[in-house]
């Protein structure tokens, strides 16, 4: 099958999908009819997906990956400072470029490191704000990985091992703006009544990421600026999922305009690390950086500067619990190392996940999100047929170790048990409700984990 | 008044000038249109100009200004070995840019060497083949020459000088084609079918070009690989001469397609180097390296590789008298110097024109070009009125100080002179026709030149 | 107090010392009178140091420090296929300098990095075998850390950092031989009879560190190929005992020739990694790296490659229990950080002793090292008067919470609890001897920690 | 022949020639007795020397090859600016020697150059007062050409080269001093009472030097700080009169301390560009910068700053009849290259000397240096036997072709020709004393030369 798409069939499609109706197709390019499609099961069963963030900004690994734009535009004095004391002054962004080595990136070896996390899906950084694609884009000549930098397909690599060495699914995040292209800037300018660069960049591009690399998700970004109609938005989405290689099985997200994000599309990101604490109907997703100032890598960060286990699992609890997935992200160094520190914690999230997996993924949302009587305990549930279990995740480790559940309505045959561990724990109705759990005794070398437990309540009345 | 114009509207242009044969144009977009306009006359009264070759091959500044095509493409063995020994297995040529610093480089001291030059127009190579545009092109992002390496705007520095230090003719050369552009190279394989390449990039940047710099002259490269309907040529044209800001005294030249050159457009180029050695009657050019074997500066050039001043009064000589322009190239450093030797040369060719101009500029061919019994002698007029001063450019100091000139048919009233030389000299008829001319001795101190002497022969019968 | 002292001083005394045997020094150069110094109590009492590795290697920060070594001399394949894919040809060595940039190199956050894992004494890399001084030496003009790469006084740095913010001793690694310094090469090839090297390089700069820092400790290294004589060790430690301005509070360790090094000087290093498994009479130290397969920094080491907690506590308790110190190795990177992972041990590290310390500073061997009867228990003592304390370090926790220790010999007023928890423990004697420890249910959240416990046996009779 | 001499022996030698008066040895060590060694005869025959001043400041190529001292000691505001503009803010000198590349290099090519100047010696800067040999030295390590930047042994490899492909004499430049050495800086704070640095550095360095290389000029620098006490300066004239293997051929000058130069040794340069204009007993030299605002190649130089050939030609005349020699200075580029114009001009003044190198090469100054009358001419003489011929060097072309000379006493026989011209002149007595030539007219194309003519005078009678 020919995956390449000219231009030139790019534009015209482009002028067509804007004049026509097209009966035949069965979403149309606009918000009622494309969010009418459901979204792919996979998804929501996945729960713990890998964001990867990197690109040019990954060599200063100074600040964010906003480097570009903090230093330029924001004039922010902590980079304005360090591109003076380390850089002679007329040294721009794209010097950086050369200097994105890579020469340690290792797909099959990612493909591991992600595989340990216990996550089922994976979103790569395919191109950034700063436009740097990760992949040999035509649209983006001597400003892409294959150009310049590592001199690879780092977008092909990866997909490749992902598919080959797991069964993770592979996604890619993609910003439609460019924060200093200058066909971006020109159409700005023009209060985007013109449409240059979405027409001859990132369009083009987006279509050629999808043909060639065929992304289970599709993570749009950078749409901020201006709506839906600039971007071209619905007009993409119709084809993506009437026409493309991947119709059936992609996922997208809701950054598609500034009057679109938390309202249209697929699962809603809303802002970064949203994660609203309740439970949300339609399905969506916090993405939350492991380093907790910074997406890209900095080489300048502190141990306390990551999310613990403790905080991670956390975030995960209270993620799942109130219907979301959690996007959990990972900053390489410019030389292709995921390093150590990034390694333990997705190991230990795969360690913790192999023991209380049950309660994670496939599971939906329970009656209850957080327990009315104690705090820090999150619950989902499993449902197979009449029969649901609900897990309630306790952050904590019980004083005495007992614990007041209130939400769970007992009945005679509730059971209840630790994930990890052999054996029910007694319990008793409580008087204000719920019930009383006392976990036993157990030895160190059998607890199951040493952070975040789970109980399992088996034959609730709710 | 607004230079700047969005690609929409040059889309737009493109079609609808395909489309329309709209009569109120004076010039339409075919050759026997484009044909019938004049050559603005101070193109031929200019004579001498010349070229300035620089890019990001002037980094390497090894092989020739074609180093990228050489090293990758044809694989020259002298390149592939001068990259293994001094630059790391995975240089790419865009890794070159960073070091295109141009430190140095002053348009006004350039401005002054090449007002030293007596050269009358200035052609700066605008964008190369290898598709790097020395100005902030809005078509080419972090592929330009403030993006990336001199971070600077040099068409429009050297622009501003020329024209505020000097009355020399400010000209820019512009690739078509750029070779290692993906849109063009689809292009390409799709047997040029497809016009993705032309219509975002080489077009837009041509309009963005004169638009911005208002050039006096467009010396259109990188046609040879397809014709002139891919170029979209005729139509820039029109534009060029109907509507442009310097529709009144831009020139341009023949390199439209592969089956243009020689042919259609302006001026003609043809090859490089061209140099019939006979009168031609539409207006042409000599384009010549200084530098015999590269346009862009290199490094390890040896004296010897460089024209003599003697060789280069010849190719003056020759060149005008057959009814050409010359056009001299020099390649400055990366760093943006034009080395003593260029600067030597061209102040010494400013000497000697400064002493003969008056058999170059503003001349016309005679009716002889070299002489019917005296080999390198080369033949030039002036035309005023009725009255016709005829130049005999000797390329050799005659031996004995006699020399025969077998054309010129002498009246009795016929003065012989040296440029630059007080007083006439001594002649006779010579017996087969034509003068023998006596040059006196003349002292060292008062020779008006070292060497390539004007002999001026006035009221002659022919 | 004049610090510097001029080579000329340096070699006048270095030639005195060798023909004199000046009667008013306390200490002679000669080992028998040299070993007659006691260790500084400081020492033995620390039993954790911080070893830290970093050079000019940092910069490849591939294979180990060893990389100028193994490259050029060994020609590993590995490090000779990394150059050659990396670096272009001629690319040597000293060319990695100016990249060691060291720009957030912040002595004050090591400090307290170091402060954190409990460490009581750091030793610093001052001068690997590469000869690159992190000091501004006046011996190693153009090849230190102030003249190339850092450009600032690393050693002085560190030094009063940890002086002013810790009180933590501070060391100084040292290399007496340098690989690659031609001088040395000269003198080798001479059969060391020769000692240029030694006259103008090393012993100058040794001088020169000890009157300019005042170094706690000088832990020698780079003797092992040729004898103590070359290297003029006991003038230099009669010297440094003598009359040196550290002559009190100075440890050497025995590195200081081939014949000398597990005989003879301060304490024993022996080789590296140095951990006998059973008590030793002369104070020794366990030089370790937590990444087991470089001192210095790799950019592509990988989580399984760096000591578990598990592993680097095991290590500790064997190391303080059979007589030793055990020195812990970090690397820091080019840029200057002490990279997550490795603070992250450190601060568990201090975690853990800040609740078992009292069984690790100023502890001394037991009668039994392990226990006789239970595998991976380690055994060390408190001496307070009359009154010992025992401290059973155990590396796992006992199935089903019960113990035997067969080393103890239990009283009736023998007390057993658990550092870090109120309470004492049940035990009884056991029918084989020793005794049978019952630790009672403890709530995860009363756990002292998570890893490697220790109780505290009073009241034996042994 | 073993050339090596290892440090011990030097700093023996050091000592044994600081005490013993050695009897057995032609000279001694002080200036009476060195000073009466006669200049190998070679050396004044010679007449015209090139200079090569390169180093690592060619690598900035900008101010003068006293680069690091103007910046770092002056601040210079031209060259602080410009490193403040050009590199980043903790870029030191040391930092520039990896791009001394030099890979254009080739020592045959210059020995060619050399060779087409017409000079008889050549003198290469084998390691300036910034300290950094040419050479792999012993006592410089990671600071040489060897080491960093060229990878290559230059002075070997040049020496080579020019012996084999020439019969130009070797010399080498060699600073004593260097700036920036801590040594050399300790021995100055100390009054120059210590002697580390001469001991340990730039003695051994130039005993090395000598040895290996075998130079047939020490042509010395860098003394003018102190006197030849501290710089040891008699003990190593007499080492290479007596001892060395260059002893019966080597030429040294007299920049051997504060208190010797322009008074002892051999040679005498004084100060640079020393032209005294009138007879000088004593042998001398005239070195002098064809840029004459730089020894170091500058990027940034322009035409106007090299001499003409005229300049070169009048200081060439007015050099050799005033009794000393010329060594003309050119700066190769940090490439390896020697720029066209220096090509260039080398190959003219070669071209001038084979005509009228007989005016030059084993001359003598003859009675008159400059005429009685006319200026602007300089006088020579050859003498073989009783017969002398007298050279008049005319700077320019006499007007009306005739010209006064008034030193020459004439006799009958006088006989009065021009060099490379065939044929004889007529002069006659002039009133006033001397004589006055009459130039016949020349045909262009028989003069000998364009600039600067010679009148050969032959049976005067003075």
């Amino acid at each position: 099958m020919e995956k390449t798409i000219t231009l030139s069939v790019v534009l015209t499609f482009f002028v067509v999908t804007n004049i026509l109706n097209v009966s035949c197709f069965k979403y149309e390019p606009n918000w009622e009819s494309l969010d009418s499609r459901p979204l792919p099961s996979w998804y929501d069963e996945a729960k713990i997906g890998i964001f990867i963030t990197w690109g040019v900004f990954s060599v200063p690994s100074f600040g964010t990956e906003w480097f570009w734009w903090t230093w330029k535009e924001v004039k922010n004095p902590a980079l304005v400072d360090f591109m003076k004391k380390n850089y002679r002054p007329d040294f721009t962004y794209p010097d950086f470029a050369p200097q994105f080595t890579a020469e340690f990136f290792n797909a099959n070896e990612w493909a591991e490191i992600l595989k340990s996390s216990g996550a089922k899906y994976v979103v790569l950084v395919s191109k950034h704000c700063e436009g740097f694609p990760l992949w040999p884009s035509n649209y983006s000549w001597n400003w892409n990985s294959m150009d310049v930098g590592p001199k690879r397909d780092i977008v092909g690599e990866l997909a490749k091992a992902v598919r080959s060495k797991t069964d993770i699914h592979f996604g890619m995040y993609h910003s439609l703006l460019e924060w200093f292209n200058p066909l971006y800037i020109q159409d700005r300018e023009n209060g985007f009544k013109t449409q240059d660069f979405v027409r001859t960049k990132t369009m083009p591009e987006l279509y050629e990421l999808v043909n060639r690399y065929e992304p289970d998700i599709i993570w749009s970004d950078g749409d901020w600026t201006t709506t839906d109609v600039y971007w071209n938005a619905t007009n993409f989405l119709a084809w993506l999922y009437n026409e493309s290689p991947v119709k059936d099985k992609v996922c997208v997200n809701d950054r598609w305009g500034s009057n679109i994000r938390c309202k249209h599309g697929g699962f809603l990101n809303c802002n970064d690390k949203y994660n609203p604490g309740v439970l949300n109907k339609k399905k969506w997703e916090n993405c939350m950086e492991m380093d907790r100032y910074s997406w890209g890598y900095r080489r300048n960060a502190r141990l306390a500067d990551y999310f613990s286990m403790h905080e991670l699992l956390s975030e995960v609890a209270e993620t799942v619990s109130t219907g979301g997935n959690i996007l959990i992200n990972i900053g390489p160094t410019k030389d292709g190392m995921i390093i150590p520190i990034y390694q333990e914690r997705l190991k230990q999230l795969g360690s913790w996940l192999g023991v209380n997996g049950e309660a994670i993924y496939g599971s939906k949302p329970w009656s209850h999100q957080n327990d009315t009587i104690t705090k820090n305990i999150w619950y989902t549930s499993q449902i197979a047929g009449a029969d649901i279990s609900v897990y309630a995740i306790l952050l904590f480790w019980p004083t005495d170790n007992k614990v007041i559940l209130g939400a769970p309505v007992s009945s005679s045959s509730t059971i209840v048990s630790m994930l990890g561990y052999v054996g029910n724990f007694d319990w008793k109705p409580n008087p204000g409700g719920g019930i009383e759990v006392t976990i036993p005794p157990i030895t160190m070398n059998k607890l199951p984990c040493n952070d975040v437990w789970v109980l399992k309540l088996e034959n609730l009345l709710n």
